[in-house]
């Protein structure tokens, strides 16, 4: 089987082609195999890109430990980068079908190669029964979770998948090695969720680290730059464009007046190979 | 540039054949590059696979961090595998010329691919100007070393590439992630040090976790285990054969009356691809 590894600010996942490529039945094991990083690829996941019947292709993806995602933001740049790149569709704006529903991207070749990609990440889900959480308030913000004997404050909010935002002074291993994983399956989110720590530079910047449903800590998570971007905005502390740091690069975000978010970043093809059935 | 990532009991690198690639002229930047997890291809490390005028293959083996190592226990059983695979030898007994001189590998191939490969180690190195270290004894023999506020005794031995064992009741994160690196880059070891962390099981089997010189925890180091197994014996706790039970795989290691070090282990393809110039 083909496969192409790809990051999104340092996200990488192994992308396979289903356009071309037979899969297995158990699409969870190949993907725990593959994104093993000792014994297989290596990776924060597997993305499959799939036809679509509504969009130019459909990504599915699946986590490191073999459940399947319903989005993940800078894995849907990188298969729009696959989808201009290999020729599946060959223009700048592209749609791709994902566990959100059909998302609309910009692509910015260079030298007939896309190079960074914006999407519309859709609307922010702010009602506690679709996040899915028990926190109060739409959106719940700044509500206190007790966590491994503290008081943390969580901001809940989806952006097709689950998060929860919390501000702190600095990003340490502590905060997203320890209190990340207790707030990921924390009750107060019934179907887990993402985990952000967001340190505030100014009303335009912040610094991230984010513990993923699944994965554990990744260099990046587009939807969660996204929730977290939302989150500062409607806590009153960022204006409503943002420049996100992670680990593994950096990526804009707007909240614009249609109640859409828009994130643009990178998306880099590392190489390709062929794994052995 | 074409490559070929194996691993040996989860100890994996990056391997190229230098019989037919070109390579760049700044090897540490390239196993830099290719060997990082996140915005490469990921691996512990790179091996080359060159031509020798004194074997049949010669292994140079570069770590993370782009420094250039002298030998690799599991790389060596992996470089053999591709040897015999590749059709560079056509043999089940093998030579490959290494940093610690040239290695006798016996070659168990299971349907013309090599699964299992037997590696003669050579003899261990006690004295301690060559291991090196600044402990005294031949070899030093839990030697009291300050390191964090405590005393942790500590058996140093060569086997090609310098070692620190620590027997311990468990092999913890705070022994292998805290104590690790300051041990690895402690002044008694003056060229830095691999630094294992055994727990003796039985006078036949023991468990170990390896912090590497310049690469951090790994899944497995077999100069390691093997380091580890002969201290064990001249501190009168294994017998002269012993199985190391690695996070990546077992490991067989024999001290043989010859003074020769014979381990025995797992070398596996995980896949091949193309690494864009």
């Amino acid at each position: 089987m083909k496969f192409t590894k790809m990051h999104g600010a340092g996200n990488d996942y192994v992308y396979v082609n289903a356009f071309t490529e037979k899969l297995p039945s158990d699409l969870g094991e190949l993907a725990r195999k593959m994104a093993d990083r000792h014994f297989g690829i290596g990776g924060d996941g597997m993305i499959l890109i799939c036809p679509s019947e509504r969009a130019d292709a459909r990504m599915r993806m699946f986590n490191l430990d073999g459940s399947e995602g319903e989005m993940c933001g800078n894995g849907v740049r990188c298969v729009g980068k696959y989808v201009y790149d290999h020729g599946i569709a060959t223009k700048e704006t592209v749609t791709i079908e994902t566990g959100r529903g059909v998302l609309t991207l910009q692509l910015f070749p260079e030298n007939g190669k896309v190079a960074r990609v914006r999407v519309n990440m859709g609307k922010p889900i702010f009602n506690p029964i679709e996040i899915p959480t028990t926190l109060t308030g739409e959106p719940p913000k700044r509500q206190p979770v007790q966590v491994a004997g503290r008081t943390v404050e969580v901001t809940a909010i989806s952006m097709g998948n689950p998060h929860g935002v919390v501000f702190v002074d600095e990003p340490t291993d502590e905060w997203v090695l320890s209190i990340g994983p207790k707030l990921e399956t924390h009750p107060v989110f019934p179907r887990r969720a993402n985990i952000e720590f967001v340190k505030v530079l100014s009303r335009t910047e912040f610094q991230m680290r984010v513990w993923e449903r699944g994965s554990g800590e990744t260099w990046a998570c587009g939807t969660g730059a996204c929730a977290s971007a939302v989150a500062g905005m409607i806590n009153g502390l960022f204006d409503r464009k943002v420049l996100a740091h992670l680990r593994g690069g950096d990526l804009e975000i707007e909240w614009a007046d249609s109640g859409e978010v828009f994130m643009t970043g990178p998306a880099a093809e590392v190489f390709s190979g062929e794994w052995p059935e």
